[in-house]
């Protein structure tokens, strides 16, 4: 291994990598028969979208409400007649988001190589607290960091930041995670190492930048963190 | 009229706005049956995914870059066997978008009222050189602003600022015209005074932001720039 490759600590992507985004499908198809996941994948492009504009404009507003406002256009943008008590319900879902079936046992076998993690979101504090606990993921992260410190959305430099920061490690020796794989493009531009975990088996994107490596779950990452990680003593 | 309501000078978004980016559908249709227009939606919305990703992430490519970067995503992403000879094709087709029919008289109306006015996009010059001659529109525009010259792309400051820099008019006093609900937005947050031509009759943008104005086509600016500009002698 040179030491180029070491890595020191592990930051993951939460929304769409710990936490599937669209797990709020089957209350939504339970809302609106027929119109569930066209809603759910729209919301989740307009939330995104929303994310991008409002940084490059300088606008920032907490990402509880950007997701909420990418859900009232998304009902509107598909002619749903999205009542009050729908949105709540939609939204309260979205705090309690499923994680995917192997993140849990994933996570455990990292944290049992000694190696520090962090989320590193878009989710208010809040948001993520909620998130973790509701997923049985408390514990397992020494840092949660939310963009909301700095007001700016991933791809931003500032975002990306928090993880160097937090960890006291510069970026190329901490692994990124994440199944965006605009988020994985950024990161690695950012300049860490990074791994997209690319679930729906997507073209990479044409950004002409490539993530360190690849790889369909979040088990895949522990052998590839196993080669590069130094033991360490008291953990 | 409030002198705050004056409207000295007028900017046009090019692609969406002066030229239909979804001609090119008949010659995706005619590549790939059945898919032609799925392929133009999606090459659209990849094209500015990456102009925001690259600004956000401070790694700015020309117009001409990501939009044959998307085109060649949403060929991959929709499972079609794009060849080089179709990538070809379909670039020099882009290059050459149709103009939306009413567009040529809306912009001689405007000219006829004496104020300038620019193009202001993410194109490149050259992009937009062969866009605005192929549209028979040569000659309306005092300024053809190209975001080329900041290596940012809108909603960014600074490529909003090139209105005013060329004008040498407040942004307030500037009507900025754009078919797309994020520019609108983008543009009115910047501080221009805004008319959203909402031609494909979409939800407004959940931003928190209005356009002053909005319409269905450009002709529709021409009454609402009337009511607000002072005649100018000698043009």
């Amino acid at each position: 291994m040179k030491p180029s490759e070491r890595i020191r600590a592990v930051a993951f992507d939460a929304y769409g990598t710990l936490f599937d985004v669209y797990s709020v499908g089957a209350l939504a198809e339970q809302l609106f028969p027929g119109k569930g996941e066209a809603l759910t994948a729209l919301w989740r492009l307009k939330q995104i979208e929303y994310s991008f504009l409002r940084t490059l404009s300088g606008r920032y507003r907490p990402f509880l409400e950007i997701t909420e406002d990418g859900l009232v256009y998304s009902a509107k943008k598909l002619g749903l007649a999205l009542n009050d008590a729908q949105r709540r319900q939609l939204m309260n879902q979205y705090a309690c988001l499923s994680p995917f079936p192997e993140n849990l046992g994933a996570l455990k076998a990292l944290r049992a190589l000694g190696l520090p993690m962090a989320v590193l979101s878009n989710g208010t504090p809040q948001m993520l607290d909620v998130a973790i606990k509701s997923a049985g993921m408390s514990g397992l992260f020494d840092h949660v960091l939310s963009v909301d410190a700095v007001r700016q959305y991933k791809t931003a430099d500032a975002a990306y930041q928090l993880g160097p920061d937090a960890f006291g490690v510069p970026a190329k020796e901490i692994l990124f995670v994440s199944s965006n794989g605009w988020d994985a493009a950024g990161a690695t531009w950012f300049g860490y190492t990074t791994f997209w975990i690319n679930r729906a088996q997507l073209p990479m994107e044409e950004l002409g930048v490539t993530p360190t490596a690849v790889g369909q779950r979040l088990t895949d990452i522990v052998e590839f963190v196993q080669a590069r990680c130094a033991p360490a003593a008291g953990r």
